[in-house]
């Protein structure tokens, strides 16, 4: 049912046997796991901890610097590992799948101890919070009393803001990438299109599509296909592909023959759609992307910017990338301003790419030299 | 299997019913019916007649002016009409369904008479320009020798840039509206999620869906949510929407129940999703967006606007909106500026609006101004 896991160095941390942990909605659930992996060694005082968030569709293979071999390249490669900026010969670096996500921790796709079935649509709904008051548990487990920083890009730069504001001691710094603390309307629906997209796949079943023979893979690979959209800039699109014709093409079925990809773009999305059919679950999908939406810091305005970072007592940084259209620089200066105005120790910087919201995970000399910088500076303190 | 058509004052017009109408791509076709309205009385000179092109999901009726009632306004009915800037007590204005479409003209839902069955996806593969000699054959089929002016909105705007550039004096005037010369990468991009969602849906059977109980509605819905959200601005959504939850959800099914509209611009997508799909027909849109798509007046780089712009030589107006994302202000300055640099008589306005690409679809007081203005010195030269 889960998607094969090909990390061999993947711990588990199970809690909540006793469906203890209250959600955000108020909903006892248990028991958790949580999916984890960790990269350099934690020295013996424990303050040389890092905490990685990732993005919507990551993983715990925040690197892949400890692998035997390169098959499985890590998601963050070019800022995490040895000798890199996130530097794994000096930090610890703990990176946890997200609860509700498929890749080994708790998730709609995960067994129900009580019926012996995956959770599918019973799998409670869960928030951006949830999943941070999950790794809270986990840190807490390791015996880290203080992280030396956590760091999280877009849903991950999410759960970095949550991360912060509720447990603004839990780390000596915060970096928060490409995110922002709510979603735009048109972010939203953009992910609600993909939703639907799934919601209207004949395959669903409602969400209790597990150990069927045929699975809601179309409407994944459609969500997955407007996400990605969104995830590029248009003048990166523009560069990249522009109108050119797609070389020798493969149709592989009659219905796709007429409609076919004849344009780069068309062919160039049709096949990040089918490596992410491959690797993703469509009700983590359904979940992880309606937390996302949902999350919003000041809760449709019953509290302040202002009131929620009046906590902040640590040294932040805060990245945008100026072609991100999906979280904008503009979201990320709002925090930063606030930050600013109150006080806090906090810097920002709007990094010049034509790479759009996908910037940050890829290799960028400016965000290594930030981040290089910044965790510097948290050390010297 | 055709939509009914709820006009009264359609008319139709068939012609090359010796299938020998050459098509862009070589085929030979027929009979072909151009489903369309007028609007006012053609002078006696018949100097006085304007065509109006619909853009991609729109049809014959640009406004309601002659209706015995209101059931059936018009979708120009803020720029055309009696009294209007395009005033049909002064005007005749004809307006007729592209080819391809699903309101009366010819299409892939129409019956094939070889075998009695509507085409499905045996109908020819059709461009931006195919649609304009369709219409060029009705212009004549009138008698009217020359048109006062040749007016379209997007896709309507490039099917009046090749009238422009293929019939350079069918017109005395040209009004190209929140269009393009060709579509962008990333527009394209998004047309082609929309093609997507309707090839996996799995009722869609290769196209020949016409007559059996399930029809590809989710497809062509999906596709019409992500097109739509192209249609309004970030910031326009954003006013609009927000991050507004809807009251008063009705879930129509369990499996929309968990993850059905919560935020209004969910449920405004999905509204304007159902709406269309009980108007629309899901080939039409496959073949329709992409001869949007295909359109490409340098062919590829194979030509310049230089060199396809040089026979212009009647009056053009161009106009953009800023906020429109889908053709943006730079398409449209892209031709005013080619046009300009040739000497020839355009008109370049890009207006102030928030509504994005619908903006030319919406009331708006500096494009009818313009329009107003540009037809007065049409006709007083």
């Amino acid at each position: 049912m889960s998607k094969i896991i090909p990390y061999k160095n993947i711990k588990y941390y199970t809690f909540a046997e006793n469906k203890d942990f209250c959600l955000e909605s108020g909903e006892m659930f248990g028991p958790i796991t949580v999916a984890y992996e960790t990269f350099g060694t934690l020295n013996e005082d424990k303050s040389n901890a890092v905490l990685i968030f990732h993005a919507l569709t990551g993983d715990s293979h925040v690197t892949s610097s400890y692998d035997d071999d390169d098959s499985t390249p890590g998601w963050w490669d070019s800022l995490v590992g040895r000798g890199k900026e996130v530097d794994t010969d000096k930090y610890f670096v703990i990176c946890a799948n997200l609860l509700g996500g498929c890749m080994g921790s708790s998730g709609p796709s995960s067994i129900n101890s009580d019926t012996n079935k995956p959770y599918g649509s019973s799998f409670p709904f869960i928030s951006v919070n949830d999943m941070v008051n999950v790794q809270k548990k986990l840190v807490d487990s390791l015996g880290i009393k203080q992280l030396e920083c956590v760091i999280g890009g877009s849903l991950g730069g999410m759960a970095t803001v949550s991360m912060m504001t509720n447990y603004p001691d839990i780390a000596r710094s915060f970096i928060v990438i490409a995110s922002a603390y709510k979603t735009s309307s048109q972010i939203m629906a953009f992910y609600e299109v993909g939703r639907n997209a799934i919601l209207a796949d004949p395959y669903y079943h409602e969400g209790n599509y597990y150990g069927k023979e045929l699975q809601p893979e179309r409407g994944l690979g459609i969500a997955r296909m407007v996400a990605h959209i969104t995830y590029l800039s248009t003048t990166g699109m523009e560069n990249k592909f522009g109108r050119m014709i797609q070389e020798n093409v493969i149709n592989e079925k009659l219905a796709y023959s007429r409609f076919g990809p004849m344009f780069a773009i068309e062919s160039y999305l049709r096949h990040q759609s089918k490596k992410f059919i491959a690797r993703f679950d469509a009700n983590s999908y359904l979940y992880l992307t309606k937390a996302m939406d949902m999350y919003d810091l000041t809760q449709g305005g019953k509290k302040t910017l202002a009131s929620e970072f009046s906590n902040v007592n640590k040294k932040v940084l805060i990245i945008s990338f100026t072609s991100d259209w999906h979280f904008t620089p503009s979201d990320s200066w709002e925090m930063a301003k606030e930050l600013a105005r109150q006080g806090k120790d906090v810097s920002y910087i709007n990094i010049e790419s034509s790479y759009g919201h996908d910037s940050f995970l890829l290799p960028n000399e400016m965000q290594e030299r930030a981040v290089e910088s910044f965790l510097k500076n948290v050390g010297g303190k």
